[in-house]
């Protein structure tokens, strides 16, 4: 087959992990994991092929991103586009086997036939985390410190975690006297970082809304004592005191609020904002985002309470909340921040012997190193110039080179050269493990 | 929604995991990857789709199982079938940016529209282990003693490693007299097992092999001194003494199995079987196979030498040996022989508050559980009976239930109760984390 080689080629809006990018991928998904079992929540896995009429009609305008295609049986297929559909659908099909409240995370890829750019990609890692079948703020509080401990165990210092309630950006539009036009207020509002007050009010205007509605609604998401979240709720109350369903929403992030003080260290980082507008079609209570100000690069996750969604091939509502947490953007920012370093390779320790006959010897430490439970691998053409293996472990960046020579094994030695140093030294064959461990 | 609500379908051959087996599934996939990164292996990732051309003409008929489609720009697309050929598509993109030699693993799911039966599905996981770039058997028997390590980790006691060699085949096939029907032989002697001696002679009756060449080839694979390694090669020598070829093959197993008694402490699971013939029109020397005696189930897992494949897009031959290892079979098997135990849940400690007015030194109570290191979580409908809070932790196989009361915390107490045995005990509030820890 060499001989008449093939083109390879990588599909756009497609990418290959190769060792050092996939063993930051699999370490910050390991660590996500973490974090969410410890919180009670369990793992799922649903396909990637769904039938088509299973994903049809949920997404708008956004369906046309689908792929979809006829498989081997002439059935409509089409691939994941989302982990919550698949999170429905699997509601209906095991409501009666599964104990609710339901509290799973899934991890998987998605597909969508975005245009390519950067940062965006037609095949991408979902992470969400959502409680099915809980109503009260209590299982919002759990989500919100889940993402508060992810950030900070990525070390991130410079998060917020933004938190409005749909509720409330409804009661905004009726107290500005234009209920009617409360998606496009929203609309305008959503820029306000980008484009300034008087940004958000051209904006405004420009929808049709009349000017007075518009100064008013503007006055209202910006007027509270931002960074006090209890201030800033008792403000809300005052101003929408006739309006019980907003006073609802009030009483439910004044409850988050509270069990977010005792249940995180960082409650602080938790920041009520009247002006946070999103997934307006989709949710009904309390909603978050993720922010960092370093780089600006939008939310790094988000999520809800959409109670009306996850019930709909159950034949009943099913009260969820959850968040998505954006893996490909969290790496990103990690990379900007410096907050990772790459490395080409897992070994933490080089075997080298340096002629063919001292093989069963360096074989026999290999396996005491790993049975150390270092991870340890051993130069695979032993015939090789010590200086060619020395240059191996060096390029994957390997921090030890066990060197296993005749002369030294005569006397029951090796020499162990640490490559981050250059320094090198002679050391008993016996014990080797524990030193090495200690030098790591 | 709800209203109109829609059957929920999965399709024929993909399934969902709930988390008790998810949980189980990425318990294994996790000891591999440890097992696989202590032996200086590091993880690849590739897209679940690839041109149409970079997966066809690869996989002879099986070819008509890919699925296949025309992506939103007209592409001829299809999606991974094997984890083979992205490997010799990554080699031939990124080989000057690549340390050769390359230990890669890559644990991903495939899709072949198989006709789906027992144990057959449509959507499922490889776990692909090999090495490119490494000509010399030392390699091998790295894979061997990872294959062996596996098995041991997951606590298989009745397994064996088959090991046989290519070359010998075909040398078998001209020690017949019968060169031309090398294929046929094997392939009637891959019944060995289940249609026995008088079985594979009258096959290879039936493919038109000569009864003389059918009876020296069934001699040449069943003479030897089987169960003594290195007795048997040193029988397959003096028969082979005029076949160079042959001789090569011999010496690579020696040398595999020479290793290997140094490298893992599992050597003795390894047997030279001159009746194992697989992957014929692949593999290019040593080859082997992961088998239990019980339940018959047919192989675990399996591999070789295959240099002349991973090359395909690189314009130039990679020696390459790896192995792969069948997660969905490891599970079934480990189910029927009772190695594993399914569990709803992942929480070791329901917090369960009597009322809603304890819920603040509940979540206190659980943010320290969690800090000790604790999956926990908190029973999210305050108002519920005891009753039910206990029977939610008892359904998802939680062992710890702390009840949190107004009387008892009024004492600065609370009440531990195992729901194993259902003991329970009023244990003070400070410092119950290390005493919940002592008694999981």
């Amino acid at each position: 087959m060499p001989a008449e080689s093939i083109k390879p080629q990588l599909l756009k809006g497609f990418r290959d992990f190769l060792p050092a990018q996939q063993i930051l991928r699999q370490r910050i998904i390991g660590q996500l994991r973490t974090i969410f079992e410890k919180h009670g929540f369990a793992p799922l896995d649903t396909p990637a092929l769904e039938y088509a009429q299973t994903l049809t009609g949920k997404y708008g305008e956004e369906e046309r991103l689908l792929y979809r295609f006829q498989d081997h049986g002439g059935r409509d297929v089409g691939l994941r586009y989302d982990l919550t559909v698949p999170l429905a659908r699997v509601m209906g099909l095991y409501q009666n086997q599964i104990v609710f409240p339901f509290k799973r995370y899934h991890i998987a890829p998605v597909w969508r036939a975005e245009n390519p750019q950067r940062g965006r990609y037609r095949e991408f890692y979902q992470c969400d985390v959502d409680i099915v079948g809980a109503a009260g703020m209590l299982a919002d509080a759990e989500i919100l410190s889940i993402l508060a401990e992810a950030m900070d165990t990525f070390g991130f210092t410079g998060y917020q975690i933004l938190l409005y309630n749909r509720k409330l950006l409804e009661a905004m539009a009726r107290d500005a006297g234009a209920p009617a036009q409360a998606v496009l207020i929203w609309r305008a509002l959503d820029k306000l970082a980008k484009i300034g007050p008087s940004g958000v009010l051209a904006e405004m205007e420009r929808y049709g809304v009349p000017a007075d509605a518009a100064r008013r609604a503007l006055d209202f998401a910006t007027a509270g004592p931002a960074g006090d979240n209890l201030a800033m709720l008792a403000s809300l109350e005052r101003r929408l005191a006739g309006d019980p369903q907003a006073l609802e929403g009030v009483r439910e992030l004044r409850e988050i609020v509270e069990y977010l003080g005792v249940l995180t260290p960082s409650a602080d980082r938790i920041r009520v904002d009247p002006t946070l507008a999103r997934g307006l079609d989709y949710y009904t209570g309390p909603v978050w985002e993720i922010n960092v100000e370093e780089p600006k690069i939008g939310s790094l996750g988000g999520g809800g309470r959409y109670d009306k969604l996850v019930g709909m091939f159950s034949g009943r509502d099913l009260p969820t909340t959850g968040s998505s947490i954006g893996l490909e953007r969290i790496i990103d920012v990690m990379e900007s921040l410096g907050l990772v370093q790459a490395t080409g390779g897992v070994s933490q320790v080089l075997v080298a012997p340096i002629t063919p006959a001292v093989l069963p010897a360096a074989l026999a430490l290999l396996a005491e190193i790993r049975r150390a439970g270092i991870p340890a691998e051993i130069y695979l053409t032993p015939g090789d110039k010590l200086g060619k293996q020395l240059q191996y472990a060096d390029r994957l960046g390997i921090p030890l080179a066990v060197i296993v020579g005749p002369d030294e094994l005569a006397r029951d030695e090796v020499v162990v050269k640490d490559l981050r140093t250059q320094a090198q030294q002679t050391r008993p064959r016996a014990g080797l493990a524990p030193a090495l461990l200690a030098q790591l």
